[in-house]
């Protein structure tokens, strides 16, 4: 059996990429910045008003595998596409990347998720995402020995959306701690901390969870305060480690007592933020998997993220390893 | 009935697209910057060893109407695609532009045509294109009115490939020339040429076919020989308007004994170099149709052109009309 750095489970999707103005964002009643749940009667509306787009694979959690495989790590995916042509899409790209990806497709319906993402001037994404087949992704999609090999198993908060994902996380969480391993998650999405708020408390402080990633809106909405330095200390309580990013502020580490601040990388343009937060967690993975120090960990995260933001699409269209190695981090 | 600016009609095709290195190319016996036909078995061969890619409605002739109107002008598009995933896209994408678009599409076999398109660090772009439901496009297809609407018809040459396309241009050119309108073609590849060079002479010397469009390679295939000069002389007798593109050298307009020599715009990269040929034609037919200059025509055509080869995939992310607007030529 290989070993894999890192699993990570997720919401498999499709993304669908256009570039709007702010005022259709609001014309539109879409939330900016945020992930927007939308059902398939509003994604055919929503498509009807969106401009001409591009395609790419992309999904939270997708991205992260990618970006880790990318940066010659070892990684895996669990994630439910249909068997139609948006499937083969993502299918092809996360195992052209490298990634293993085994996950039994659905017949055609629901067909495979999209997100239609619209992409303001400033560079900001605000995603809308139709579920489709994720909705089926559930405790026997989880292979054991995939969870038992992996040094991390990673999953999204937005798996909270569907409706039996949760089951196979805490399956492969259980799993993951039968064998010595250890098991995190993102927040993903300030929005969906306030729909799961106790539920993401309970996996951490259940120790479900043993490593957690947020930016600073999620991590103030977790606590429900505006004192980022209080959240900070209350999640250092809660999970052993946690990487909080901050954009063009960078990230800090925390474990304990211990805080690591970490640089954001100097960006020439903010093109596209789809995959910031994904490919700092890729970036941070890899760097946790092969024992590097957490200032390290951060850099990695930092410089990954700082690549996909320079592109439109959510996953790096250049290798990270030779980026890292350009930047002396590998 | 509304009147169209350029009509254009072409293979209706997504693109897949993805970087490789010349090695690939020649290990996987791709003719480089050619449009390589595949079949299905083909097809799948060729995505398995393929990196991971991104998406983008493409079709020669789909780029340039979407061109037309990216610049202002009213275009309309035939075209065959499925009723399936990619044929959706074409669909929104070219609508989504404001291009008129109403060709009946199959109902999923064959599906949607797609071409890998492998991008080689030099910028150049490797097309193997798998037909699929191009093949049925036909008479049947040809909406008269909206012919008899269009002060150009455009067609590509890559047409005469799918068996029964032939038959549907020389039913539009009919109609084109009963309504006093006119018809350009573009000779699309040198190797298509090859295949079709009688066929392709004899469009224009019936007068089947007014404008022709080439690229250098195609106008020496097309007179089979390696004189540019005499073969500059041969199109000027075979066709009343031919617009000859050569790369960073620019475009030469040769009418009769006249020949306007064209700029190339100055591109800071060459990142991808799809759809240079099918933006030419944009501009050139945008300005031809509104009135302008045949060297205000080649302008507009290396302005697109310049603007398609800086970014990934064929049709411009960017509102050509602005950037005419800004470059002082509207």
């Amino acid at each position: 059996m290989t070993t894999f750095d890192v699993l990570t489970i997720g919401n498999a999707i499709v993304d669908i990429i256009a570039r709007c103005d702010d005022a259709f964002l609001s014309s539109n009643g879409i939330i900016k910045s945020a992930m927007n749940l939308i059902d398939a009667e509003r994604a055919e509306l929503l498509y009807s008003r969106m401009g001409p787009a591009v395609e790419a694979s992309g999904g939270s959690a997708g991205n992260t595998a990618a970006g880790v495989a990318s940066l010659g790590g070892r990684a895996a995916y669990f994630g439910k596409v249909s068997n139609d042509q948006l499937g083969a899409i993502f299918d092809h790209d996360i195992k052209a990347q490298g990634v293993h990806f085994a996950t039994r497709p659905l017949d055609g319906v629901p067909p495979t998720a999209r997100s239609m993402i619209f992409v303001t001037p400033d560079g900001e994404r605000s995603m809308n995402t139709y579920l489709g087949a994720c909705v089926e992704l559930g405790p026997e999609d989880v292979e054991p020995d995939v969870v038992a090999a992996a040094k991390v198993t990673y999953f999204e908060g937005y798996l909270w959306d569907p409706p039996r994902a949760k089951d196979a996380i805490r399956d492969a969480a259980r799993i993951a701690h039968a064998n010595g391993r250890e098991v995190a998650m993102t927040l993903s999405d300030s929005f969906c901390v306030h729909r799961y708020r106790e539920e993401f408390l309970d996996l951490m402080r259940s120790g479900t969870v043993d490593i957690v990633f947020a930016n600073r809106s999620e991590l103030l909405a977790l606590y429900e305060t505006e004192d980022f330095e209080a959240a900070l200390g209350r999640i250092a309580g809660d999970c052993r480690l946690a990487a909080v990013t901050m954009s063009e502020d960078g990230s800090i580490v925390v474990r304990g007592a211990d805080r690591v601040p970490v640089d954001a990388i100097p960006v020439a343009r903010v093109v596209d933020t789809t995959g910031a937060g994904d490919l700092y967690a890729a970036g941070f993975l890899f760097g946790y998997t092969s024992g590097r120090s957490l200032a390290d960990c951060g850099r990695l995260g930092s410089l990954a993220a700082g690549i996909v933001i320079e592109q439109i699409g959510p996953r790096p269209m250049q290798s990270l390893k030779d980026a890292a190695r350009a930047a002396g981090l590998l």
